[in-house]
């Protein structure tokens, strides 16, 4: 055991602190039940853009900003970023970032890509390469969908395990000194894949992964899950959390009161017509940086552990008959 | 200053080794001047696979088994795989790599990615988060067709400027000890768009991005070219190197003699009617993983700079008439 390692856990002593952190969403998760959470809310989903991709290009520059404002830090201030996105070629970061001057370290994790990003800005921090990383992502509802499924004028119909993809991005500043909850330990998840084929059951797809990286991480720290106030998986949905409980429980462990899963939280199931709920890389982020660093900043929470989940699919595999590779990695954070 | 950084160059004072490296090619690179250095030469372009993403998945898998058995590893000897390819949220390498079990950490820095994974593994290394990590990426010449022109069979006819995407990957082994070259620094760059849209003309639109990076690192680490035995670009082909060179002549700096391209490298121009030379992921990856660390091996390179160069553009991008972003990260290399 080195001490930055136990197993396939990665350990930060140097304890990197999230010194602040920023939201944006669109229309329907502002109508939603974190609505009070969330820093920005757009009524138009064109962001004062001209096209989808556009859009959410924009809403990362603005959270961005919105995080430079509210930490009083200046771009120049920032040493790197690591982000992602879902579009082809992850233009919704690229394009956000091109007129920053910043170092860029471009991701793709699917919908698991804020955790990759938040292991490695933390990773980064705690072994002193960077003063201060930024970890950001997006995805935008209309952009994934034409790209994913079909433009948005066919009026396609959603099966019942179908998933929302969040309007939304987070973006946090991970940073050597400040206020704020710490990085303690993270681990980076191994693809697994179940064999199912379903594109519109993402969540059962991405359960197993989901399991297998909470699983050891929690062999790698040595604790069990009562040493966390909440568990949160990325985007699992109703299907996929019923999943990852079911999971734990045939090893005889409870999660009860304490797992939670972005894609449950960022919608009303009842009110809000999303079937198995949120999805999308913006639904971790965008729920990681409002109420789940907020209720840390509260002091509600003391230690929580952020599954990101990323169902590793793509229109061609799909077509191809392939099944849905899944990832998750697992961030651990704790107040100071 | 750090130890473990100046200005924006990381250090790597741990001096992670390159302990092996595998490369497989297509047939069009086989019988191009490189071709006694790859490891594997494929004359089945479908690599006996149905389909030309799958072909370039099964590349992958069989770089990454030639790498294991040229350092005489197992699987689970490696810790984390930095990853990632051109295609649509990156199937060649997540179908390649779904079945290892290995941690996954997912990259998107179009063909700037082998600069980008062995960044990211020697700062990995270096810091004791892992004792091994596998740098590997990927092109193919008929999926990226297919997904940025059009489909093979349609006969496209190609501009002068055009490149042409290798069919090539290259894999790397970075461990703690071991015999072989040492990364000793490494620059992650900041994007760059000059405003070129030509999506046929990606060598000038990477080529500022690459004097940027390569400048900030010589910074860096302050020293001039002339301590390098190598300074090459990834893809800038036959117009972007003429351009970088010509960016440095203008501030005074003569690269003669020591400044060469992948792009340039891996094909015959007046016998493989390239036009502009090579391009890909795949490209800086299998000249990297062949004849770059060869040299060093053979002690004709003392110390290279290996600068992978990306172009952040996507077939949306391009058609909503948008300027093409450029990337560039540099990792240093020296003998033991």
């Amino acid at each position: 055991m080195s001490a930055l390692r136990n197993g396939k856990t990665l350990l930060f002593p140097n304890r990197p602190v999230i010194a602040g952190w920023a939201s944006t969403v669109g229309k329907k998760e502002a109508d939603g039940p974190l609505a009070d959470w969330f820093d920005l809310k757009m009524n138009d989903s064109h962001f004062g853009e001209t096209t989808w991709e556009k859009a959410e290009s924009r809403m990362q520059r603005m959270t961005l900003g919105s995080l430079l404002k509210k930490t009083g830090r200046k771009t120049g201030d920032v040493d790197v970023v690591f982000s992602g996105d879902l579009l082809n070629q992850c233009i919704g970061s690229t394009f956000a970032l091109r007129a920053t001057g910043l170092p860029v370290l471009g991701l793709y994790g699917a919908c698991s890509t804020m955790a990759e990003a938040l292991l490695l800005s933390a990773a980064a921090v705690n072994a002193d390469y960077c003063t201060r990383a930024v970890a950001m992502t997006s995805s935008h509802f209309a952009s994934s969908e034409r790209q994913y499924r079909f433009p948005l004028g066919y009026g396609g119909q959603r099966t019942p395990t179908a998933q929302w993809t969040v309007t939304g991005c987070g973006a946090a500043l991970v940073a050597k000194e400040g206020a704020g909850p710490v990085i303690t330990a993270a681990t980076p998840g191994a693809i697994a894949d179940k064999g199912i084929r379903d594109a519109n059951n993402m969540g059962a797809a991405m359960a197993f992964a989901a399991w297998q990286t909470i699983r050891t991480h929690l062999d790698g720290i040595g604790l069990g899950p009562e040493a966390f106030d909440a568990i949160v998986t990325g985007d699992l949905g109703w299907l996929g959390h019923q999943i990852v409980a079911e999971l734990f429980a045939r090893e005889g462990v409870r999660l009860e009161g304490r797992y939670f899963d972005c894609g449950k939280m960022i919608y009303d199931r009842e009110r809000q017509d999303v079937h198995c709920g949120g999805s999308g890389c913006g639904c971790s982020a965008a729920v990681l940086c409002s109420k789940l660093l907020g209720e840390m900043k509260r002091g509600n929470w003391k230690r929580i552990l952020f599954c990101g989940t990323g169902a590793l699919l793509s229109p061609v595999s799909v077509q191809q008959k392939e099944s849905i590779p899944a990832i998750c990695h697992a961030v651990q954070i704790e107040c100071q």
